[in-house]
């Protein structure tokens, strides 16, 4: 019994634990799957999800079970998603390679009914590039921005919008980067308002915030 | 001219530049007030200021100038503040020592037009304080969890609400302490969902993010 | 002679040496079994043991060899072990991935003669896992508490007791968790009375610490 | 109403709450005093106190207070303190200047009923210093081991003994101190079995930690 | 004689030692001026200054001695300053505190010849005040970036011209900026080209290696 | 459409997009060249190749493609390059370790027209070694000073010459170097005028500044 | 040409240039190797030697070459080794896994012709083992104290001996260890006298500077 | 009885305890005199004195009492001392600013009889300041090297001399400069043979490392 599923969750907190596949064997992945189908959980995601433990869950599986590479997630879709009718959140990235975690954010957002606009390579070493997306950000309920090395883009995105910035450090970089670490601080200091800030690499966790950003946004309509 | 005012940024941001008055002399900020009120801004807020640069701009100001002594914060109220009809941001937090963070976020939301549920003191050293106040805290449209020394409130304050969580660390403790970094990577790494997090000690800006969140949760009424 | 084991300090310490195994060849653990069965020594304990030096004790070793997997630990068990007669320890942890170095804690703990309670996967992020057992924590004599990623757990559970916490922070999580320190920084600076902590991943060490305390509850029976 | 009393602590905990008198005002400590002494708590702590504090509080309450200038402690006594019939906890600190965490461990110990006995200034630069002790400290029910600098007492004095050492690293020292990391990695990295760790400084939390074990060993008396 | 001045280093350098004028007596500033002007050196420089020491120069020196009080620069003026004919460097700052640290840059630049444009509090939180300068930074020969908090502002102004900027992290900031390390880190790691860094608050610093490349780009004039 | 390429950069910053390769696949790789080509752009350069990449673009592109083993780069020939008519840059480098970085700096140096001089491993604990190359230092329009370990070659060069050194901290060494935080420290401290710092390893940045420096020198030739 | 090795190095130090093999092909060691042969070194050493370079080595060069596993050591003898007169430096080590670090000491020292006394495995949590060894530690010209964990040995030893210690801080250890940092604070921060330090993990170092002294006592024999 | 003075100290080490005075009142300093006094000791030193400190001893104490004011040490000189024959300990310094630490060690190495010779300001930004003392410091036996900012001297130094070099880091600087971190690293890392380092700002240490040594190289005279 190496796993005490927090069943209880959606009542408190109104969305099922997402699991953690990292670290985790194919079978305990889907064992876990397992329990939380018995209970009724419905479109069960698993983040930092691996091919191989996607196709152990396929085989396994009854479900329409879903793979997304780049962001390394799986989704066991069990009810068709109810998007947002109204609003959406936008997912803006610095470099390439802090694709990964933009992709973490953006698809845990889809699945949870939000409508995602994706702005990638947008880093401030070429802002113009970022002003040619000004309307789809400052239209948005909330900002998801990732960035690694010094993870600028937070501050200027947040210097343009009046909607909250959930920033993610990546650990994009090297030598003085320390993993992270630099854009962590950067944007833990950001001079512009509204930026708050998520771990190093936590996509999953910067798309949280935003779904229930954006849920409050459309909790009225 | 030591200072560019960024009149511009109630267009951009909904609201204007606040005044961060520490290590600044009182006639700086006396000027920069006065340049403001010249602009047309109103209900001009000053954050972490002293009691001495209040009474020197209570003097020289025609309007109404307050200070609220343990926020450290000074307001030049110049319209009457138009409180949100319905919902309210819950501040919470965890000892005596963070009272001063705890309150920098208070006042400066209520200033912002927002309700605010004060519940101080309430650390999880003694998780049954916190338990006391269940129901103004999940019926919160966003949290502020201020706490210094370990800062585990707010991992138990997250798996609480289905609303998102604004981290505060505070630089509260000492030794392996650090001046707020124990709080501060604490509250990073929450294995709670909903949590983001600000600088330690950092109470404006997790009342201008709970701030916009509120707002969201109230424009469709 | 590339080792001086310290035959005394069961004299010094009323426990003989342990045998950290990680980073030894297989051929120098078994030696060091072998001399410690020599001198008389009972049910010698192997930490951070894999199983391919527990498989090769087994065959060289005349005595009854155990592997505990998950807690990576071999013992060369020699005379019956004697339980406690009464009072035990509690063993709690927070996530899943948080076993390993618990079921360290834990089977040392065992062979040692202490009864041991186990409660895993109860994290702060659903703290009403952890109420359910309450009584089993209330009731112990020390508890061991194991916990990763923001290590609010110790904190938590030394609320609720009065009998020694011994804090274990884990490597567990990643990015600002930087392999453990904010979790062993949030257990130094607890704000709960009677936690103490021993290095990160040190279930060993914690177990000595439980079993000494339990074992001083113990004497006047 | 800036500080909540956790008045039920003694009941899950089984002592009152101290009071941390650090930057508090004088009037803040006493009206903490006061109102725990209404509710019937008796022999009230507090640590950290400045002279002026415990002056103020002198003045303003009925009861008999003292004051310990070495340790910074004030106590409200207000019943007889009743000893310990039977074992001692040792304190053992490293050079002169480390007196200040020792005596805050030794008076609040004794304060708690339980027999002290200090070795003070017997640090392993000197090493037949803390031999002359051998007897105390291997027949104390829990050992307070109290250094700065390089913190290497902790792991002498746990080779010793067979009993829990709690280590309390000290701020003192300069340059790659560290304001006391140096002790505090030096006392988590402990090679000597039994050691458990406080914060930097922490005088009060390893004497906690010291009285439940020695309340453990004398509990079947 | 507690100093050899380096008055070889006009030879090897082009300039001769500048003096650091903070934890120096006035007395032993005056002196050190007084034998550079017997070696015969002209426009003797003192950075980090304090008005005293300038007010005691002024008193005992028969040249004309300067003090610029935001820069805290002492000159003492021996012979005109020879402008450079043409071309110029641009001195940018984020914010309001970053005043100090960027006329330290630009008084030592003057001094030296450079013709200087000051563009100040022009950080990215409102990056419309960065445009308004476009043309004087994108023609001006290298460009000197002050900034602190999370010292975005190097990275966006070395992506719109192509001289080397030269980043100055200011220790401007509280909680996670560390006194300056997050600016620092933020600088090292521009994901702009042509960015370099120097010390933190080093204004100096940075106009020694601006005043170089503004040198070498009028040699052949 | 992983990747936004910047082609608006030649204007901006007078050169193209430079291609991080590292952690890209060669896919990846040649679409990005591709895509450069197609816009017209000329000796395209790629850091940090590996030999697979490198053979992938060789078999799949049409032009002229070279790749420099020890500094890692891959250039696509396109023109011929135009050399600086007059003037050089050094690179110098402390140990044998340092050469990967030396040579990144140097061949892009290269690869972009200026003439470079090369001085290795005359690291400063054979002084002599730097000695015999002090015409050529002196004479440079500027220095790249690559060193790890303890880094202290740039302070020791930019003692002897008056045009800018652009520092490059390796990541080569071991224990308290801690990959690159020991020179990178060295070189932001130095006490000798003219050092500006890039990253850990970065020998493309430093290449970057010291072109543009070298550009400068000869534009009025 | 890619190392200029320092033939000139024994006239300033008395001593050959050591070549740091680690990282570096066998073919470039064996060159290197080769060289200075040609030059007329005697007793070349190698240090962080690899077997399979040493065999490629002996393969390849006429002279003696001898390797010393555990030191990780290869030595070209092409004189004999002629030991000092009198008088031996000790070698004390903590833990079984201080042992390479130990031997690269112990080896480079005899090669150098120093007599060497080895005392392994006699770390402070069982200090009866160094008490063992006391007349081989206060006889010796020079102590080289070798330790990893929380690296307390140094501090015990230099309280005991009147001869400098040389401390070795290693990396042994895990958790708050950071790879050898804990020990290499305690070391610095020793109280004892005469303690100095080399850094984490580098026997050779310390065998250089204990050679030299071990050379003063023996040079008016 | 706040301090046990190790009197036994000279027996195992060859010299009296040293006293530290920093943090002690002029009681306890004086005191802690007298009782060396009456044990017999002679020429008791007490390191980082203030004036006020000294002042009280002349006054209280029947001997010769000296007072060093740069190096801030009291000396109680009891008898003569005795220099020795032949040989010197070189102390080189890099700035003005770290006058005070290497008179800190010069002055006990005088005490305890060694001939110093003085090379101050020699630091590497103008490296033919340090040549010019070449003979002084290649005939020394020992050389104390005190540098902070980067602390490249040390390597400068050791690569020119066949003795060893005690170096000293000291807390001289600024900004990424740490407190000295940034010298200490530099000189654990020294790419040059023969260095071993102490604590930051601790001359008092090298001292007594560089005493032992001239110690060794006298005592066959
Ligand atoms: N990518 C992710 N990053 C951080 N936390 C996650 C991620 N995915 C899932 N989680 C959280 O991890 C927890 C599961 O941890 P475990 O019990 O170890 O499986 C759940 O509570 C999730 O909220
Ligand atoms: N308490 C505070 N903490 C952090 N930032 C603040 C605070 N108060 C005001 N600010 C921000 O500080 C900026 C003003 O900085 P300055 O230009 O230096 O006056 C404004 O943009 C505000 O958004
Ligand atoms: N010297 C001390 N060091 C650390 N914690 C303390 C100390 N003295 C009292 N405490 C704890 O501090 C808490 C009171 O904090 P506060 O609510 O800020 O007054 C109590 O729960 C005590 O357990
Ligand atoms: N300047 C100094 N820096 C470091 N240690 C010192 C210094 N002066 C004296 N000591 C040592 O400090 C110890 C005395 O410490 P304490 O017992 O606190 O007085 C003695 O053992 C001396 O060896
Ligand atoms: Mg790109
Ligand atoms: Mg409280
Ligand atoms: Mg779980
Ligand atoms: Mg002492
Ligand atoms: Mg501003
Ligand atoms: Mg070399
Ligand atoms: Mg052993
Ligand atoms: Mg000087």
């Amino acid at each position: 019994d190496f796993a005490k599923i927090d069943h209880h969750r959606k009542l408190r907190q109104g969305m099922s634990e997402v699991i953690f596949c990292e670290g985790k064997t194919k079978e305990q992945v889907l064992k876990i799957f397992e329990r939380m189908i018995e209970k009724g959980e419905v479109n069960i995601i698993g983040t930092r999800a691996s091919r191989e433990q996607y196709e152990y869950l396929r085989e396994h599986l009854k479900d329409d079970v879903v793979y997304y590479e780049t962001g390394r997630i799986i989704c066991a879709k069990r009810v068709e998603i109810i998007k947002n009718p109204k609003g959406h959140v936008a997912v803006v990235s610095a470099g390439t390679a802090d694709l990964k975690v933009a992709e973490e954010a953006a698809i845990v957002l889809e699945i949870l009914g939000n409508n995602v606009k994706r702005m990638y390579d947008v880093g401030v070493a070429g802002i113009h590039r970022l002003f040619a997306h000004l309307d789809d950000i400052q239209s948005a309920n909330a900002v998801v921005a990732v960035a690694g090395m010094e993870g600028a883009l937070a501050s200027v995105v947040a210097g343009l919008v009046s909607k909250p910035v959930i920033a993610v450090p990546t650990s994009v970089g090297y030598g003085a980067n320390f993993k992270g670490l630099s854009a962590l601080l950067t944007m833990l200091n950001s001079c512009a308002n509204g930026v708050c800030v998520v771990n190093i690499d936590n996509g999953f966790g910067a798309a949280i915030v935003a779904h229930m950003i954006n849920s409050l946004a459309n909790q009225n309509l």
